[in-house]
């Protein structure tokens, strides 16, 4: 019997997210096995698997076939989503010309390479031919991807990492953020200041011991391992496939908080892959929903759910024994009180969830001008710095601690920045209407049971995979679109109360 | 400029040598990293990537490249030998339909499924089916090469592990070590009983310790950890790339000599990978010369310089050192009375060196035979149980310990076992050619200094690549074409001395 268009369809994707799949192991090897040397042959290897992928999504049978697909009447209404996901996937993929695509990511190359020099050197004029020619050659992209799309420049972008997002909708919902931030900001630090001083922890904590725990906090929120790892890399992430979830974290023994931080925060990205339908494993309707939707899993996890007095309640006893802890400092609201403690600094990746909107929201405003034509790159460091004290009211004396920070621009990812927080305020209003109809969640917690916390993520967002778009998965879930209101209520109720 | 047909074929050739690259890693990590519940994925990951492999090698341009590359004066001579190599490759690809591969690949993965449960349960009537497909697609699969080829059936697939190689020429030096062994054997078994008794080294050993232990033995060869890795899977085994060479070994923390002779001889071949060409890494010229010549590194290092009162003078005291280990056992005569202890057994992958040719050739004649049509798989065990105690004197009682031990067969791997013992020989042969050339090799090794025996095999074999065939190797190497001469005196200077 002859395949229909959506048979073959089918039959294609996955062979191309097998060869994604590959990618997505390969780069986690890279980062967490490679040996230094084995740099050069790793990176022929992804290239390589990069033009067989493309070649097999610009292969010109494919427009017939979705055109055949969106035409055929039988499908049903996850079939139906997955042809839309191919039509995006394949919009997002033809749009631009492949000498484009191979221009940028030799560019992308060279650019971060000076990029890893240049930061800890504060060095930005030998940062800027490189970063000007990527976004030079980005805002091309930006360009090919918004005709195809018929969305702004910037949204040509932004849709890579956000389905139908739209910058008209960040617009609003980052003025309310920001008009916000200011003054609640003040107010937590004046609370802060007179608040009880945290009792610091007594070190070491032997690498082992984190690891250990680290396992336990997993496996107590549900992580499967045998369809998943924990590994080390300098740059903590969680990668590799749906069936095999790899998170890697990076220890110093002087301080096991932000390696467990960051354990709960990769597990929050993991349980959602691991959670997505296993039905589609393989084809587009069975990924994850993009950017904003990912990071909430992981700041759930990580920001709602267990930098709370809950969490702690079950956690800190555990702590402390792993590490042979003694005292008050580490009782539950002790070890609260370090976690989310908040304070105003140059670093994004270092901020707390209070300071962290400021800093995307800067990113944001000079990556849509940057795109739209009205920042060159030149100019970068000044505006930077003017717009951190706008918005924060504090100025980096060095560009190492300001416009260098961030691999993102120097490493081509345009139109990405603005996921964190979108990303922060899904989060807040999922975990609102989970506890909603869930009145067990949080004591659960503190007995260490994440289950009924993962139920209701698995019902009303893993499981959907693709099925919806993101703003409708939001809306079917909470009953709401999205807003920043339970994100300002959760901030307001964990540091103003 | 336009391309010639050459560069054309070199540019080919590397984006396949890439593909093959990703899939040897993806191997690695199936072996040594991914959790069970991955296993499907990865399959559908190297299934697609083995496709797409197949694809580049069967591009209806190819045969006129090779043609044009084929005509053209200007090649050096490595070029020259780079367009044999990819004829040899393009051979064995295109030669076999894609449909019969398939099958076969199918076949196998059913079989090596069956006779994983099939093996421990002494269960040959469970595994035969299968057993047989394999062997049939696999017949058809020598039909194909054999006629490409030129050649007789069964060379046909021992070509593709031995690039040259003839079993009329394996006739000749297997009879020899067959006439040679039992006689000899007897006069070991003889001489071992009235010789000093072995001293147990007494445990536990731990698994950090022996990795440490091995680590040094390791670095002492010359092996390169800016290039290379040493990691646990349950079956050792050198795989990854030549830039990034990943081997394994497997820790008993009663016995710590087997981990360590399968380091040292795991890193014979890991020296060799990475000493190939560098100028040559990614074609066909720069890869390894087959399986006898990769064996014969493996062996060299293991059988050959490690198991040799020069070895252990330097050896012994580390391992005491590293496990605390007091009185005689200790010494090194004691631990090499022990790593080079003769025993008639059932199971290869236990045997020594003087026995292990037995089994290869047991197992060479059953599967000439079966190439060639006359012996059914379901007169295997009778004919293995006749061949053993023909061969060995020796008779196992279940098929466990018989036709069922070696996965091989059953995971299509028929052309493949004389590889082992032709490796043994060429390894003899080598070695006694270094010793000669530079009689410093066994002096610097009782210091724990490898580098005038790496030096030698850098130059004349490492060095090399696909530059000549496998027997032209050899004869530049030492004079001499590949014989036993080397061997047997080799096993009766140090058994018989």
């Amino acid at each position: 019997m002859r395949k229909t268009p959506y048979q073959d369809l089918e039959a294609r994707f996955r062979r191309m997210d097998a060869v994604s799949g590959a990618m997505s192991m390969l780069h986690w090897d890279m980062s967490a096995m490679m040996p230094t040397g084995g740099g050069a042959s790793r990176a022929e290897q992804l290239a390589t698997l990069s033009t067989v992928h493309h070649a097999m999504m610009t292969d010109v049978a494919i427009e017939d076939l979705l055109d055949g697909a969106e035409a055929d009447v039988q499908l049903n209404v996850w079939q139906q989503a997955n042809v839309r996901e191919m039509r995006r996937a394949w919009i997002h993929q033809a749009a631009v010309d492949v000498d484009l695509v191979e221009a940028l990511s030799r560019a992308c190359s060279a650019s971060e390479a000076v990029w890893r020099t240049a930061r800890p050197a504060n060095d930005f004029k030998s940062a800027l031919p490189g970063l000007s020619e990527v976004l030079n050659l980005s805002r091309q992209v930006a360009e090919a991807k918004s005709e195809k799309l018929g969305v702004g420049l910037y949204d040509g972008l932004l849709d890579q990492f956000e389905p139908d997002g739209r910058s008209s909708d960040i617009d609003i919902i980052f003025s309310d953020i920001a008009a916000f931030l200011p003054d609640f900001l003040d107010d937590v630090l004046r609370q802060q200041e007179t608040g009880e001083a945290i009792l610091p922890l007594q070190g070491p904590f032997p690498a082992d011991q984190q690891r250990a725990l680290g396992k336990i906090f997993m496996a107590a929120l549900g992580f499967d391992f045998e369809h998943g790892r924990l590994d080390e890399s300098l740059h903590p992430f969680c990668g590799g496939t749906s069936d095999d979830v790899r998170i890697t974290t990076r220890y110093d023994e002087a301080d096991f908080t932000t390696a467990m931080m960051g354990v709960l925060h990769e597990s929050g990205h993991a349980l959602y892959d691991q959670g997505l339908p296993k039905a589609w494993r393989g084809q587009p309707v069975g990924g994850d929903r993009g950017m904003s939707i990912h990071e909430s899993q992981s700041l759930l996890i990580e920001m709602q759910a267990c930098r709370s007095q809950e969490f702690l309640t079950y956690a800190a006893p555990l702590m402390r024994e792993a590490f042979g802890g003694q005292g008050p400092a580490w009782q539950s609201d002790n070890v609260l009180r370090q976690t989310t403690h908040v304070e105003k600094g140059f670093i994004r990746v270092d901020a707390d969830e209070v300071t962290y909107p400021a800093h995307v929201i800067l990113r944001y405003q000079l990556e849509k001008a940057a795109i739209y034509g009205d920042l060159q790159m030149a100019d970068l460091p000044g505006a930077w710095n003017e717009g951190l004290k706008n918005i924060l009211g504090i100025t980096p004396s060095t560009d190492t601690e300001g416009c260098l920070q961030d691999i993102h621009w120097y490493d081509g990812a345009w139109g990405y920045f603005p996921t964190y927080t979108l990303g922060a305020m899904t989060a807040a209003q999922l975990f609102a209407k989970a506890k909603q109809d869930k009145p067990e969640i949080l004591s659960s917690i503190a007995q260490g049971n994440f289950a009924p916390l993962m139920v209701w993520l698995r019902e009303h967002v893993h499981g959907k995979g693709c099925l919806l778009s993101p703003s409708d998965l939001l809306r079917e879930a909470t009953g709401e679109t999205l807003n920043a209101a339970h994100f300002k209520a959760h901030l307001k109720a964990r540091y103003l109360s």
